[in-house]
């Protein structure tokens, strides 16, 4: 598909519009999922009744927390991708959308989660799970190799390859984890699934290495900036 | 209706919050089809069990597939036509609103596509879709006549008639293929559900002569652009 | 309420914020209309079958279009009465989030309506819905008074009597002749909700004068812009 | 987490997308309300049934507008927040992200006290609506606590400890008014439930003093302001 010929200035509004619908998407995709949370019905209307009512809906509760980090921690990481574009094309906004429908897709499978989650013996709501997490990080990593790619001309400025693969890294760790976390599940069904707890700490403390060499190299360029943030 | 007397400074936020609401509903519309698709209640707590329900789900997989990529579709050629508008009025407010009623309307006629789709002796359900896809281009087209033609003083620049033309020829792709597919389907009432396979590859092959014509009648006006994408 | 002390450059974005959440609520609201309709369960898979119930949808169908185009309408409104606007503070904000609650409640009283409608005997739905329309209308009006009032010091630029006057006539075709319609009901129980159909050619071409009138007296200011929409 | 090295000119976008999806959780949130309310199922068609069905429906209704009007309420709140922010971080954009998670689950506790609200002898639906309220105000709080910290530099310009403290009272009135409220439904079950009326006067009135102290310290800066809004 040949690129539409829109004026220079207008490609920056082009751009916020991307934004604003992914943003839009993500968004919904966060606040829908409060709507599979319904009121209980309950039969004696008493404390005690609604208690136990509640108490049974704690594995939604906890797919609910689960979907609403998810969707958010996407929305950052795009927010973050996006905060080195300065223009789209056609292809940016395919590829977008590709992201966009793991993102939509992932309140159907942590709904899976939720609900069936707990029967230990079966694999799949957990496999669907996973899965949907790989192709998120999937559709993420690609998102990223085109916007880092020069070739695309996509970018506000040059970013140096080890931010580039720092963002690649990144990326990988989720949907590794995620794996790792499926496989022992066949041996220890129950510990495994607390292995994904680890992510925040990876995030945190397992990249320091390769931030300080995207940091090293790219010094000239934000030392201005770098010197504001101290 | 007489237009509002807003200064001129305004018109450019006014057209911001038109697309604004455009791409609220394009996200919407989006994010709501996976609504429909509801975590299967299954009576044994096996994977087997679930595996079974889960795949009498396809169609409905499929229909979520197809709705995102023609909800998706629209909002990128909303996003290429508005990259050419440059301000908003009344008339163009409610053609707007018109388009987007048609893309409301796509979750309906695609969930009964998916629901009764695979009964062939049927034909509404397929007829109500394609219906609707035609609805939506003849929207589509009568808003690219009323952006690009210059008495409505909508433009940013001057477009030629190739790429005005272009423009309605690409509209007019999708619901072509359909109708085809539709009539095909009385014939071949299988074989025919697979002839829109084929719009991608027109989009991509099957415009070139027009693209290049465009491109050769707009060639003084964006020469600055066309080296920067070089 | 004491207003905050933000920055003046900052006003201009906290508008934007206003404007950006009421079109969020425009767009859900006209988009959620579509989830009411779902896709008729058919005990046969025929075409005749599927015919009959969607025939039988045919009130839900217009309840749908209604609520879309009185939505739509107030999205126009919306955007014409803050085309006039500059700067917020907390009495618009609260008055617009009335405004925004009457839209909110659209959805409900159209949907009321489409399901009992047709029983001409029952004469609350069509209540429920005029008083929701008269109370959208007072709201409306409210929120013009109050950008359009020289104290709120909320304007772009002064805007004459005559086009102040304009608006609020503008807002009051809409509830008057919906209570014309529902008190004729008593008499034409069916004829009567033709009535409101006249609604576009009032404002087509009922307000005539009041335009001229409006258009006169801001002459000098919009000179510039007129000879440019020309 | 490192923070990205955005260039300087795109951190003002960055805080854009943030409010951007924030208000669109809000919006979302705001209009789900009326989702819930459905249309009353009617045996028989009369007015009277109608109007025994929407009666019943009036703590409904209630609950709807709490609801509208607590989401409306923190909606005005971030506004004003983030009125005093030029630029995000990680850490804002999580604290952000827990606070939308304490609104997104209004719908959720609202629905809960709306349904069960009026038996008075169960005291879990309260304490919930309660706890959602406090949960809310402690990021709230927490949110504006990270924003007005010098040491996060993330201000638009110097604000002052009065002014800092002003926000921290506000932040506290409605979950200790609420707190009073439930524990004194243990006493006066009915009437306690009346309580939180007062909370807009408390925000009218109660806060004079400190509002006060806050525009005298900031007198100096905010001078030029001042008498543009006399």
């Amino acid at each position: 598909m040949a690129e539409a010929k829109h004026l220079e200035s207008k490609k920056k509004s082009q751009l916020d519009r991307l934004l604003n619908f992914s943003d839009g998407v993500f968004a919904i995709a966060i606040t829908l999922l409060i709507i599979e949370i319904t009121v209980p019905a309950i039969p004696k209307l008493t404390d005690a009744e609604l208690w136990k009512h509640l108490s049974q809906m704690t594995l939604k509760f906890m797919g609910f927390l689960i979907s609403f980090a998810v969707v958010g921690y996407y929305q950052l990481v795009h927010h973050r991708i996006f905060g080195y574009v300065q223009r789209s094309n056609a292809k940016l906004l395919w590829i977008n959308l590709g992201f966009l429908l793991t993102v939509v897709f992932l309140p159907f499978s942590s709904g899976l989660l939720s609900q069936y989650g707990s029967e230990l013996q079966m694999k799949i709501p957990y496999a669907v799970y996973v899965f949907n997490m790989v192709a998120a990080a999937l559709m993420n990593a690609y998102l990223w190799k085109t916007v880092s790619d020069p070739k695309e001309n996509l970018l506000t400025h040059n970013i140096s390859q080890a931010r580039i693969r720092l963002g690649m890294y990144r990326t990988a760790v989720m949907p590794v984890v995620f794996l790792i976390s499926f496989l022992a599940s066949f041996i220890f069904p129950f510990w495994a699934r607390f292995i994904p707890l680890l992510i925040p700490f990876i995030f945190k403390y397992g990249m320091k290495g390769l931030e300080r060499k995207a940091d090293l190299h790219e010094k000239p360029i934000d030392e201005e900036e770098q010197e504001e943030e101290d």
